[in-house]
This record gives C-alpha cells, sequence and structure tokens, in this order.
C-alpha cells in the first residue's frame, strides 16, 4: 500500500501539495544534517540552510517566520507525536499524557541529535521562548484541561489548585526525564506515579481512622 | 550578645580561627563582588578573585582545590541553609525538605544574582558537576533516607521503589521551584502537596469500594 492509498485525498487531482511538503521536508532535513554535521545552532543561517536543501531563501521565509520557528519545527518532528487521549477515566488520559513525557524522556537519551539539540536550544533564549511557545504551554495547557475535567466529574479532588494539581501529578515524570538524565523510565511508569498520585503513599492496608 | 557568647569555645583561648574566618569571608565576598560586578563565570580567574579579596593565591589553594569547589561554596553559602528535620513524623519531615525547596526557589525568585549565578553555573559543566556532586546529591540522600525510613516504619507504601517515590514526593516542588520561574511559591504549599502525595488526588469523600 503506497503512502497514497493511506491517506486518499478526497476529490480531484493533488494540485501541488506534494511538491509543497518534499520542499517542507527538504527543509527540515537539511536543518538535521547541518546539525548532525556538527554545525552550532548560532552558526545556522537560513541561507545556509537554503544552499544545504537546495532550495531558495524564499521558500523558507514562504513557511517559517525565521529561523526560531523553523527549529522549533525540526525538534517538534524529532520528538513523539503528541499520542490521542483515550478519554475513558482521567486515569487513563494521565497515564498515557506520563507515557508520552516517558518517551520524550527515552528518546532524549538515546538521540545524540536530539539530547545536543536541546541543550544548544536552552541556551539560547529566544529559541527556547518559541518552543516554550509552541510545544510545551500547548501540551501544559492540554494536562490543565484533563485535570480540570477529573475534579469537575468527580474523579478528582477539588480542593487543590489545578495549577498545584498539574505539578503534583506531572512534575515526578518530568523530573526523572528531564532533570535527571541518568534516571531509569522503566516501562509501566506512567502507570505506576498515576496510580500512585492518585491513591496516595499511604500504606493500602493502613485502618481507615 | 556577641557572635562569641552565642557560640562560646569549651577551653583556651582562640587561636588564629577568627583570622582564617576573615580570610574564607573575604575571598567569598570578593566571588560575589566580582559577580555583582558582572564580570562572567567564565573570567572569574583565582588570581582575581585572590586581588578583589586582598589576599595571596595560596590563601585560596590552602582552603579549596579551584575555582569549582570555591564558586558551589559561594553558591551554597547565598542559599539558605538546610534545616533541622523535626524526625517526629515522616509527614512533618517532608513538609520540612519541601519548605526548603520552597525557599530556595523564592529566594532565587528575589536574588538578581543568585539568578545570574545558578544560569551561569548550569553553563560551566565542571562547576554545575561540582555543585551537584557536593549540594544537590547529598540532598537527594537526606530524602532518599527519609523516604525509606518511612517505609521500614510502615508510614510509606513499601511496594514502590524509593527512587521513583523520591520522585513522586519531591518532584512537584522542584518542577515548581526551578524549571517554572514564573509559578507562584505561596506559603502553606509544601504541606499542601505533601498531604496530597500522602492522601492521593481521589476525592476524600469517595466511597470506599
Amino acid at each position: 500500500m503506497s503512502p497514497a492509498d493511506r491517506h486518499p485525498r478526497q476529490d480531484g487531482p493533488v494540485r501541488g501539495r506534494p511538491r509543497s511538503e518534499a520542499v517542507e521536508r527538504a527543509i527540515m532535513e537539511g536543518v538535521l544534517k547541518l546539525l548532525e554535521d556538527g554545525v552550532p545552532l548560532a552558526e545556522l543561517s537560513i541561507e545556509r540552510i537554503a544552499r544545504t536543501a537546495g532550495v531558495g531563501k524564499a521558500a523558507i521565509y514562504r513557511r517559517w517566520s525565521g529561523k526560531e520557528a523553523l527549529f522549533v519545527d525540526v525538534v517538534r518532528a524529532a520528538e513523539p507525536p503528541d499520542a490521542e487521549l483515550p478519554g475513558t477515566s482521567v486515569r487513563d488520559d494521565v497515564v498515557a499524557l506520563l507515557e508520552q513525557v516517558r518517551r520524550r524522556g527515552l528518546m532524549t537519551r538515546s538521540s545524540v541529535l536530539l539530547h545536543n539539540v536541546i541543550a544548544q536550544m536552552k541556551r539560547s533564549p529566544k529559541i527556547w521562548e518559541a518552543y516554550h511557545t509552541e510545544v510545551v504551554e500547548p501540551r501544559r495547557r492540554k494536562q490543565h484541561a484533563l485535570l480540570l475535567r477529573g475534579q469537575r466529574s468527580g474523579e478528582l479532588r477539588a480542593d487543590i489548585d489545578v495549577d498545584v494539581m498539574n505539578d503534583i501529578v506531572f512534575g515526578p515524570m518530568l523530573v526523572r526525564a528531564v532533570m535527571r538524565p541518568d534516571a531509569e523510565l522503566p516501562e509501566g511508569l506512567a502507570e505506576q506515579m498515576a496510580d500512585a498520585v492518585l491513591e496516595g503513599l499511604r500504606p493500602v492496608s493502613s485502618p481507615s481512622p
């Protein structure tokens, strides 16, 4: 089955789109190639990217507002895509979002390129800010909406500020994935963390007061 | 009451110690002065520190193995000191350690100097490593010992790996204090986070199964 069969277009001939996607891919791969060759982020000019990708500078500026926006897209494409939430219970959706953080952590550990890119990104305030606005904040908003849904449905306590609850639920995996690069991220960790914060760390067998 | 009255020495005359402490203080204040003047960490040589403090280079090398060790001590002295744990219950000790993380977060927010110093430290792998070995890891060992004590006493579930439990208990405040510099750190947050992870995020009123 060809990619076209998997995503059949509704009607008419395909107009210029594959060509445009090919250009986009060539540009993003150009950035990756330069990074793989060890070119520091600060030296990645639009001109150099265009030359490497074999396109004109205008082709880049037509698609991205500048180096920062393009770079954020390259990193986003290199990271695991955001998973669909099962939507059954808040617990299952929390597990799905924690699992994404775990997978991104694993990827950063295994991909030297992604690791270096993220380290370089942190040193460039403009790109770091763009990454936060484009990637990190939407993720946090998704987490926020989920916890709010849980408070409204009665699956979660409503006496804790959603913003604080966000750090309680997602902070542990975030710390482990991002701040502690040597920590293990075993399979099943998302489920374990979700259940631990939902049920609490008191012994299960302890008698109720 | 003079400082000497508060910390009376057991016996005999004070031998050279105040002089040594004065030198130590002068050196550490010299580093702070240079940093306040905006001298980047990379340009802080032992020679320059000695000149600013009005001491010889030997006086520094007698006390610190090098720039990294001295710098870690300067940061440690600028941060709030580690509090004594009440030692009554694991819950109260967890609150005390969380409160320390909260206070350090507040301090980094209010002290431009400390903020800049930590940012610069992260860019210097050698100093960052020294800071981790000397300051961060001992703190984590303290947290680890506390949680292990709780598992042994039956105050905490024993079916969760202590290392994972550490991130569940201390990760939320760490994320808020360090990774989210715009987040609020209100009084009472340590208590709220400790109780939330201990009792769980399920509604208190929900019937037991």
